[in-house]
């Protein structure tokens, strides 16, 4: 089908998925370029693919004002595709639990690095940024359609699995050196915000606090950095 | 001294800071925000502070609106302050090589990390973002501060260095993984471009490729990721 006016309903329908609240009404979200595309399709998660070029395959062939009006980024792709979101599926033997993550670049690094290292399902606050944000998609490099996210009320799962799971947080004070923790088969990593780290209440629920040893002269390593990290010396030890 | 009016000549001179070439004519910066002016502060390198509340100290004293016309951020500081470009340093022995980095988030988690790790030296290539980028600043947390970046052109300078330095390189086919490598003393890390990765000719000049194990389904990790995990790895194992 070709769309040519930017009035078209479907056009309208598209780029009202650049609101959180229309993505969750929906269940869909918008992707751009090949490579994210590649990875839905692996999935099974493509509902339509939109082209701004008539030679490539699509469902919808639009004009390039349409593609720009459409798009978030600077430079547009030839091709969008509207996704299905990801159905939340079971809890496996290693999770990344994060605490009101607010940055969408760590969100997605993280998820990124999340399915390099094994981790395959991730624990989400409701307040962390939408998965379903462009930025979030963007820097996840299509990893976000290979891991399970689930969004749950963390102190309720943590009381949950805290009998089953070695619940390790960072605290640069009174935290391990992660090199020199025994891991246990079920592990959960927690990560905190940005600016204010973790929750105390959350802190509370802790097996072990860990430390990633870093010079005196630096305070924090960024959120995505640390979470990587301690994911990495997970997946070594194993 | 007090400035009313948003057509005031510094106003409009620290507002051109914003601009790399303005930066590059000037040799100075502009940062904002308490936890940065406090980083340059231990290095000497404030020129002026700007404060748009007379409660607190500085040098000008600006309305909100000129605060928000020199400002970059969405919520602006209460402070800010232009400071002085670093002279460049002698290099040590560990030194983060850049090779074309262009996301400026990607740069100062780079340089946060570096100085977590211990590595006080970075050369860029000429193409890489700005150092003086105000997001690269922001996402340095104040470590730019501390950390020593040259720009060079990367050949001559691995040319020069090659016969002291071991110089590692990732490649995900032919690298050997990093826990299985002896290191030396002096150690040069090259990271490449976000997309590209590191240019041919200059992979000829590895000592040694080197990978981070990764699960199949993840094609690559974040640059910055990817280097901090490397650093940690030589902070950890001297």
């Amino acid at each position: 089908m070709k769309i040519e006016s930017l009035q078209n309903t479907n056009v309208k329908e598209w780029c009202k998925l650049k609101n959180k609240k229309d993505r969750d009404q929906s269940g869909l979200f918008l992707i751009e370029g090949e490579h994210l595309i590649e990875e839905a399709q692996k999935q099974n998660l493509i509902k339509e693919i939109i082209s701004c070029e008539d030679t490539l395959d699509a469902d919808f062939y639009v004009t390039k004002d349409i593609m720009r009006k459409i798009s978030s980024q600077v430079s547009i792709s030839s091709r969008v595709a509207i996704c299905y979101k990801k159905k939340e599926e079971e809890i496996q033997n290693k999770i990344l639990i994060l605490d009101n993550i607010q940055d969408p670049g760590n969100f997605g690094t993280m998820i990124r690095s999340a399915i390099a290292f094994g981790f395959t399902d991730i624990v989400a606050s409701f307040d962390t940024v939408d998965l379903y944000n462009e930025k979030v998609v963007r820097a996840s490099e299509g990893m976000l359609f290979h891991v399970n996210v689930v969004r749950k009320e963390l102190l309720t799962f943590l009381e949950e699995i805290q009998n089953d799971y070695q619940i390790l947080l960072t605290d640069v004070k009174k935290g391990k050196n992660i090199k020199e923790i025994t891991l246990q088969d079920k592990i959960a990593i927690v990560i905190g915000n940005e600016g204010q780290g973790v929750r105390e209440e959350i802190k509370n629920m802790a097996s072990q606090f860990i430390k990633i040893p870093i010079q005196k002269t630096c305070e924090s390593l960024n959120a995505g950095v640390a979470a990587s990290i301690l994911m990495y010396e997970v997946a070594v030890r194993k």
